[in-house]
């Protein structure tokens, strides 16, 4: 039983018989079927060649998720699938909590589902090489890249943002407005990762704008969450009351700091302007809607495959794409009016 | 070179060698690193039985996402991949749109991938016995049910909840508050799914309460997201000011209505009452906080799994799990204060 013989007993090429197998986009739904079933009729198992003995799982990458409760990644995922899938690979998913290896995470599911190639979505970037020579197969970093390792650039690939520029966008707009108590939420001024960068690009802007930095108004939440993001926002709003300003590292825990002004009465944008950066689907509803420099989500899954892609079926090299921001313009921000309510006597 | 030479010139036994190729979860990491490292040194190729020449990949569910925009999923996948790892099999990830046929994906990734078992998250569900023979695996249909199909109750696996029972227990709360004037936002009164099954409930509720069925207020909005949540909302609530009370289908929807209802000068609750179904982590942070039935998603994710697991493993046979949703109070519900500036003559 051979694929020719498929072929010719539901009267199609050989090469629509591999189209179908291969779940390639242009076959029609009628013929799709047809074929199937003929294959199912005639027992019709196909012959491995000697490559697919060595590799028998020729058509998979895998996507490594670090912190999947985050909706940012969604629309990430839904592009690298539907690249992936345009070109006859699948996607093995893989999330691991925030605080878990993604390499090794990776390097375990590409050889046991031998994946051709891997995307690391989310993760702390300090890699060295020794490190990373733990992956079997090409990768990609999706959403950072490496500002805290000693990996050369031409030994990895990355699709991201440039988070400190972005970051001294964002709070370069609070400053413009005469905002001069500025606090920032974040996860972790230390992390090696996305929370540091754009710590840096905060600490930039207020040094442009002349503003000191004042350690109290940076509020670290340690766990990456909405619980911990509306936690931290109530208590260090009441023991910093003065803050008129919040840049917040994520639209998700932006939307959590805006539950906790509202109970901690505070009108948004009145008392206190936010702004955030990913632009996630679900913050066009806030009330007001969140002011956010969204990230091209899609575009990102998008360029993370290509560079697989290329990699592995055109010699292509390792590459880095630096992607740019949108400002939507959102209800968040608004100028700097101290009202009495809520200023003290500046401490020292 | 065999696995056993691996595991001499690592000084392990072969089945932690085994172990380790096969990512289970109870090897340390660090015997995992030198067990990794000497298969790379030793260019270990594993030996392909001749079951694995039929059927190379072994190790694989499948998991069919249909509208993964929606992030009440994530948790769901999350759930699910857990149980898929720590039983050995990896989670291959395939996400269509909300109009795109589950069934023909689904048979086209079994076949292409060679899954063990699938998950179809998301459905319509009206298969028939003729249709679902086109998927060549174990499958488990989750979050919904055969409510309009023909198959036997034998012929398939499901994780559901009631949506009938659970969408009349919403509605009662509204009546029960005193509301007479409760529209409903939904995607469809005729999806053949979650939209009808819980528009049956909604119908039979205002029954029970002794409430005439008023199409006016059925707000269909033929896509699932939230834009087209929002644009309805906004549309209708001004065709139909009286209106004082709103369930929706799901979370996201609502916290596009809230918003709609908030441009439409409506107070929540003391104007509109809203109550949905889901409970996704971002719908505990509107403002105020959404009043909805929660779904054990995690649960839910885990259960899908393990059906399939007993179906591959234990020669389980197919089944139903049917699961409770929990109310989370939030404060969207109040009683019915027929303000006079949005009411006006009942139209005939």
């Amino acid at each position: 039983m051979t694929i020719r013989d498929v072929a010719e007993y539901c009267g199609v090429s050989v090469s629509t018989v591999s189209r179908v197998m291969n779940s390639h986009p242009d076959v029609s739904q009628a013929v799709r079927e047809r074929v199937l079933r003929a294959i199912d009729e005639l027992h019709y198992v196909p012959n491995t060649s000697a490559r697919d003995l060595v590799c028998p799982q020729t058509d998979l990458l895998g996507v490594v998720v670090r912190g999947a409760e985050n909706p940012f990644f969604t629309p990430v995922i839904r592009a690298a699938e539907e690249t992936a899938e345009a070109a006859g690979y699948a996607i093995a998913l893989h999330q691991i909590k925030p605080g878990e290896d993604e390499i090794l995470a990776g390097a375990s599911l590409a050889r046991s589902k031998r994946l051709k190639g891997l995307i690391l979505l989310g993760g702390s970037y300090d890699y060295t090489a020794e490190r990373a020579a733990a992956l079997p197969v090409p990768f990609v970093c999706c959403t950072f890249t490496n500002s805290f390792g000693s990996m050369e650039q031409g030994a990895f690939s990355s699709v991201s943002i440039d988070d400190r520029a972005e970051a001294r966008r964002a709070v370069g707009l609070l400053a413009e407005r005469g905002h001069r108590r500025i606090a920032m939420l974040l996860d972790s001024v230390s992390d090696h990762s996305i929370s540091q960068l754009r710590y840096q690009g905060y600490c930039q802007a207020l040094e442009a704008a002349g503003i000191p930095l004042d350690g109290r108004l940076v509020w670290e939440t340690v766990n990456y969450d909405m619980a911990s993001a509306y936690e931290v926002t109530k208590r260090r709003i009441a023991e910093n009351p003065d803050v008129t300003a919040l840049f917040v590292i994520a639209d998700a825990m932006a939307i959590a700091a805006l539950k906790a002004l509202h109970e901690s009465a505070r009108r948004v944008p009145e008392d206190v302007s936010v702004i955030a950066i990913d632009g996630i689907d679900m913050s066009a509803y806030t009330i007001p809607t969140l002011t956010t420099l969204v990230q091209p989500q899609a575009e990102m899954g998008h360029q993370a495959v290509n560079i697989l892609l290329d990699m592995l079926e055109r010699q292509g090299g390792n590459r880095h794409v630096l992607l740019e921001t949108a400002l939507r313009p959102g209800g968040t921000l608004a100028p700097c009016v101290r009202t009495e309510r809520f200023s003290h006597p500046p401490r020292v």
